[in-house]
Parts: structure tokens; sequence; C-alpha cells
């Protein structure tokens, strides 16, 4: 039998609101909320684990549930949520019906393990809106990146606005997180070329060789790379604008160097 | 002597509340509004004419709007507000102090006039996020397009969002608004070759030669392309994707398919 939960009152109600709304709260429960069908489904196909599932039987159905949650079930709670409930808890307010908590991963730059002899790496240094991580994490999902790497984060990984932006990206690719120090260290040790997207001393992005193991890096748009990141880059490189403002989006730049990248490489590896 | 406007119920001020949140009274009335220094400036810069101005003495000095202002004075009618009136117009709140009314232009495709033998266009069909617009905006300014052609408009190019997330791009750009089907006629026309990113009979995008004269059309993330262009184009083009989800933002893609040509032309023109 399942347990039914009809009061915004109710603790563990309350206890989700807290894990959407405060990144604080994400970090000391190790946990964060997942909204989406196609969101949670990813997440579990990317080894998280989902603690508790609720959802709004008028809007989702068992069977939905079952198929979702296949043959994890053995380790999920499941509760059952009123219109009301859901409602609140929602940013989609109709169409989805179901809300995860799952445990949050250990993104640490010193686990993460590379496969390939010639990795393709993003960094993006000290990112800030979710909306452009979230356009990060689509276009290294399609190139299919190593790996993402975000040097001195500024917001929680496991921001609500971060999962929804990147479509459910943010469970697809390689991720993980660190000083820029830490990053540096880790890419410089595996030998890995480092090329930053900064004017000071830059080349034309297309001159060089990105068939070797590559790792890009992009800062923010206001400041641009940190003097850590300066200090350490194989090459800068630019794109080269012709316009009046020359200020791309962050994420857009991030793109064409990837996918140039991409190019080189026959969009094979 | 300038105008002083003290009380919200201003018949001014209402009437800029309403230029600001209502896409219909822009339309009827001819006008739009510009919020901050540099996107007055760029509008300016770009022939588009200025009607009013409205400052807040406390933010910004006479002589910053003097600056501004510049030539154009004598058409101007420049109005000091309070601080209580400028936070109920502004999104930034506190940094920038002045808000413009402008006068639309006429973006009709068939005003439009190219002045390039081989000329670089990006056309974005049924766009409908404002940040998406403003991104494109962004990287048409950087590749310093002879064109951006909005197709079947969803949203008032002169949305305040798109005029903040252009960063004032909206203003550097050559813009033009139609149909699809006047857009198409005008490119064929011209004989520019149509490149459609969908998926539909596709080529990879780096398969072909954009040094000819050359139009970019992206579709919407949603539905991608109309009929009308899917059966218009010179060529299908896609960007290869190996990812788990392969959904890229439209202005990524679109960056990404844009400095492609660029790079093909030698980032010259």
């Amino acid at each position: 039998m399942q347990n039914q939960i009809t009061s915004l009152q109710n603790t563990k109600i309350k206890s989700l609101i807290q894990l959407k709304e405060k990144s604080r709260i994400r970090k000391k429960e190790g946990c964060f909320i997942i909204e989406g069908k196609r969101e949670i489904k990813l997440a579990l196909k990317g080894n998280y684990t989902i603690k508790q599932l609720y959802y709004c039987p008028s809007i989702v159905s068992d069977v939905e549930i079952s198929s979702i949650i296949d043959n994890h079930d053995n380790q999920i709670d499941l509760y059952e949520i009123t219109m009301e409930i859901y409602q609140k808890l929602a940013y989609r307010t109709t169409t989805e019906g179901i809300i995860a908590v799952a445990k949050s991963k250990d993104l640490e730059i010193k686990n993460l393990v590379l496969s390939s002899k010639k990795p393709l790496i993003l960094i993006a240094e000290a990112p800030e809106k979710p909306g452009n991580i979230g356009a990060l994490l689509r276009t290294a999902d399609a190139a299919q990146l190593d790996a993402v790497l975000i040097a001195n984060p500024k917001t929680d990984i496991y921001n609500p606005n971060i999962i929804r932006s990147s479509v459910g990206c943010l469970f697809t690719n390689t991720i993980a997180t660190g000083t820029s120090k830490d990053i540096i260290n880790f890419l410089k040790k595996q030998k890995i070329n480092i090329y930053g997207a900064a004017l000071q001393t830059s080349v034309n992005y297309h001159t060089q060789d990105y068939t070797k193991p590559t790792a890009i890096v992009v800062g923010t748009e206001a400041t641009g790379l940190s003097e850590d990141f300066l200090q350490s880059t194989t090459q800068n490189i630019k794109i080269p604008m012709s316009g009046v403002i020359d200020s791309m989006n962050v994420s857009v730049a991030a793109g064409i160097l990837i996918f140039e990248a991409k190019r080189q490489r026959n969009f094979i590896d």
C-alpha cells in the first residue's frame, strides 16, 4: 500500500519545499528534487539514487509510475499527493505530475576518471546563470564530451532551474566540480591541453589542433577567466568578431568552440 | 526648462507602463521603450528616433544625459522623474536611471536592401523566447551578418525582454520581419541559398559551401521548421550529435552554423 499525503503542512512536503528553494538545505541533506518524467528516467539511467517519488494520481497513472521506476521500486518510497500539493511544488503545473527526491552525487574533481585517451572536456569557470549552465550541458551532451567541469561553482549544480534548463542533460553528462586550482592540477597531471576563451595573447580559435587531449575553458561574461586559469592555459583562443558590441552569450561561444573541436575530430570522438 | 513628473498617476507615466507591458499598445502607438544608457546610445546610433527621455536625477547626472543625447536634443522631450517612478518603470532598479520612448521602425522584409553581393543571413522562424532572440542577435552582431530575418514572429521584436537580453544588439543588426512565404520569396528573388537546420534529408553542416550568398534558417526547438521552409531550402543541414538527448539550445545551434560559415569566409565577410 502506498502513502497518501493530503496536507501542505505534512513535514515531508515542507521538507520538499525547502529542498526546492534552498541550496543550503540540499547540501546539508545531500539530496535534491527532480521534476518531470523524462528527467527522473534520465537520472535513474545516470545511476542517481531516487529515494522518494511523489506523484499526483489525477495527472499521472500508476502504470506510468511503474514504467518510470521499473526495477528500482524496491528502493523508492512512493507517495500519492493531491493536486493542491503538486501545484505548490511544481514548476510545470499540469503536465508531469511527478517529483522525485534524489541523492546528490559526490562530484569532486579528485574522483573523476577519464576513459578516453584524447578526451574533449568543457570547463565553465564560475558560471552564474542556471539558463547558461543548462545550455552548456545540452551542448556537452550533443557533443558527447568526456566531461564537463564546473570550476569555482557559484550556483549549486542541483539547483532546480539548472535541471530544468538542461532538459535532463545534467544526468547524461560526466560532471565534476572543484576549485580552479584543483581543476588545473587535474588537467596538468593528465597532460590535457588547456584552451582558454580569453582575449589576452590569444589566437583565432580555428587555428588550433583540438584532436589532442583538449580542455576548453570559458569564464563569465562579466569578468572572463580568473588569473589562475589565465596563467595556466596552453593557449588562449578567441572567436574573431567584427560587430559593434561583440558580446556573445557564453553558451553560444562555448558551442562554437566545442563544435570546431568536434569538426576537427570528424565528429567521431 | 525641463519638465518634472512626481506622480505615478501622471498620464505620461501610465502610458510608459502600458508601452512596457503591452505589445498591442506598442503596435498601436508605433513606439517602444528602451532602458539603459548603452542601449539608448546604440538606438540613436542605429538611427532610431527617440521621442522622450525620462531620467532620475539622483541616479544619472545632467552631464551624462547631455552626452547621451548629444546632437539629438532638439527633437527629444526631457522629463525628470522621481526615484519612486523610476523604480516602478525599470528592470534594473538602481544602475541606469534613464528610460527612453523610441519610434518603432518599419521592419517589413519588402523594404530590406542588401548591400553585399554574397550576403550571410540568419533567419529565425517563429522564435518565442526573448532570451533566445537576444542571444541570436548578439551572435549576429559578432558575426556582422548582413541581416537577421524574423519569420512569422510570435513575439513583438520591441519586447523589453528582447532589448535587454540582446544587450542592445537589436539596434546594431539589420533586422527585417515577414511571413515565412514573403521571406522565402525575397531570398529566391535575390538568389540566396537557403540552408535549413532540419533533420529531413539533411547533410552534415560542415560539408556545405557557405561562401556563396547564404541564408541559414533555424526553427523552434519544439517543432522545427515549417513546411513552407522545408519545401524551399536549397539543402537541409544538421549538426552531428552523439549524446543521449541531442537537443541543443536553438541559439547555440545557430551560433555553430553561423561561425562555420564565417570560418569558411575567413572571418572577412
